[in-house]
């Protein structure tokens, strides 16, 4: 075992974007396990939007990353050293190990890793945390029903891709939205979404009403800003909004410019009696057990694609991060740790 | 049977508030029942905020109304002449007979009184549309807990009084807002209400935090504008905000002034997890047996009351639907015809 734990601190609150200012590689001793406790080496880091809202002091469903304090984020990890009954030494867990090498952990939160999820990163993706929140904010929340349109921006990432492919796989219509040419030939070409919108094109809300002949019966929404301003008026009557995610105003330092439009949305909540609804994974945490089984099951059966986007090393996890919020990824961001 | 049918049109589409200008009193022959319809004598017109909706172009759930066509309203109404098995002359119904003395309707949408609802106003009220909207936004999106915090604005109005009455009797506390201090009084003298909140006053925000010491559970929307700035800081995560009607906002002509508030809407819908969800109450029609049935029994048995606001005369109407959008009317406004 190594004598060094190397972590990323939060060395700043950033405002605006994130950058590697923001973030302190330490150097400190591996930690020992203290009773019904085990340690962890971390092999596998996710990194997700959601780790942008902790940066910040702001009032949110968690607390935030205290300055000095290791990032958080969920991690395919080994267990080196167990003093809990429940896990020994070999096993390997997903935990929430945070950006760093070894992590002590107390065995609330520790999962062991099914064994046939391969490779074990799947489980920080498609079969992890954003894979349920797919699962369970489409079919929950968004109950699309057969022939409906369904509709899903950051669309190749891990929520989204998932999110048109459930919806296609309950019988509704996918459009995906993606940043790029390339990211939208994947949609269509890898996780077979019905069309894909570039919302970097000029002409990105009409070619979004021109894919939605119908209009939009499910809207999952993970990025808000013009994406969503698009997608307002092409709702449906009935229409669902499950509110995952805004990450595109993740760095927003101000309100965006007058006038206020917030009377707009809550007139066409109230005309088309859209149902809005804000929700994180962990308020489905009931749902687990289905999820783990229909889209495992998906999965065994080549049914549903995913992608990852593996960077090497954890002092590359900062650069990898603030490239995400601006959607450098392609796939789910997972860093190696080994 | 007189010879005149007094009937008032929609003169001209109001750009702001409405006033007496855009309203037009005609008379004409009183009409004949075709096959299959009867000729109705309106006895009582309902007025209600929704109308505004109807005198404006822009799209929403309902039709608008033409200029020169009758305006639309419900009525309560004796059938004085049938060409409808269903229905015979004297019998007294609700119908939407508009603003006039004579109407001729199929049966759709025509409705016998039930001989128990007396005065048979109140089938324009708590027994009707209003009281229905009350007990379906509340009951089937608002969904209150015993222990909870329910919050309604207009709550001396139909709606209004009965959502506080009805959380009350779910073992919620209900919280008033209302225009002045003799309204204010009623929430809590009248219908019972935990706390009223005078919207007017100068410190509303900081009263209507200090009436909600656990913050806001159910927010049912009737109103919007500075009603809804104040509430949205105060809800609880996992609050629902059934959106009824936007009152405040009906007669305004642009957008307010900036910055645009919408992403801190959409980020507290995000970080609170949210139910926002629009409805009007014909969307719960499969409702109206178990409304009847319950509001009926608490009606009977005393433990809901009701306010009505009485106005003589069908020329009158047009002067007391534009103080309803001020908040002048005290109670549920009708209109007796006779």
């Amino acid at each position: 075992m190594a004598e060094i734990n190397r972590r990323i601190v939060l060395a700043a609150r950033p405002h605006g974007e994130p950058n590697a200012s923001h973030f302190r590689m330490e150097e400190g001793r591996v930690p020992h396990p203290g009773e019904s406790e085990v340690l962890l080496r971390n092999r596998w880091l996710s990194l997700d939007p959601y780790m942008r809202g902790r940066m910040s002091a702001a009032k949110s469903y968690a607390e935030p990353v205290g300055i000095g304090e290791v990032m958080v984020g969920g991690t395919v990890s080994e267990v080196v050293a167990s003093q809990h009954p429940d896990f020994a030494a070999g096993e390997t867990v997903v935990a929430f190990g945070g950006w760093q090498d070894y992590a002590v952990s107390g065995a609330k939160g520790l999962r062991k890793l099914d064994p046939r999820v391969s490779p074990p990163s799947l489980a920080l993706g498609i079969l992890g945390m954003p894979g349920m929140t797919a699962y369970t904010g489409l079919l929950d929340i968004g109950r699309p029903k057969p022939g409906e349109t369904v509709v899903v921006a950051a669309a190749t990432g891990p929520v989204g891709s998932l999110v048109g492919q459930i919806a296609r796989l309950k019988g509704a219509r996918a459009v995906g939205i993606a940043g790029g040419p390339e990211k939208c030939r994947a949609l269509t070409e890898v996780f077979g979404f019905d069309a894909a919108i570039d919302h970097r094109a000029a002409d990105f809300p009409q070619a979004l009403a021109a894919a939605c002949p119908d209009g939009i019966d499910v809207y999952f929404e993970n990025v808000g800003g013009a994406v969503f301003e698009a997608v307002l008026p092409l709702l449906n009557d009935f229409a669902r909004v499950p509110v995952c995610g805004l990450v595109a105003g993740y760095n927003d330092t101000e309100l965006p410019a007058g006038p206020d439009r917030s009377p707009v949305l809550m007139r066409a909540v109230l005309t088309k009696r859209l149902h809005l609804q804000g929700f994180i994974v962990w308020d489905f945490a009931d749902r687990a057990d289905a999820f783990g089984r229909d889209v495992g099951a998906w999965l065994a059966e080549g049914r549903v694609a995913y992608r990852e986007d593996v960077v090497d090393g954890l002092e590359n996890a900062p650069e990898a991060f603030v490239g995400l919020l601006k959607g450098r990824n392609f796939g789910k961001l997972v860093v190696r740790l080994d």
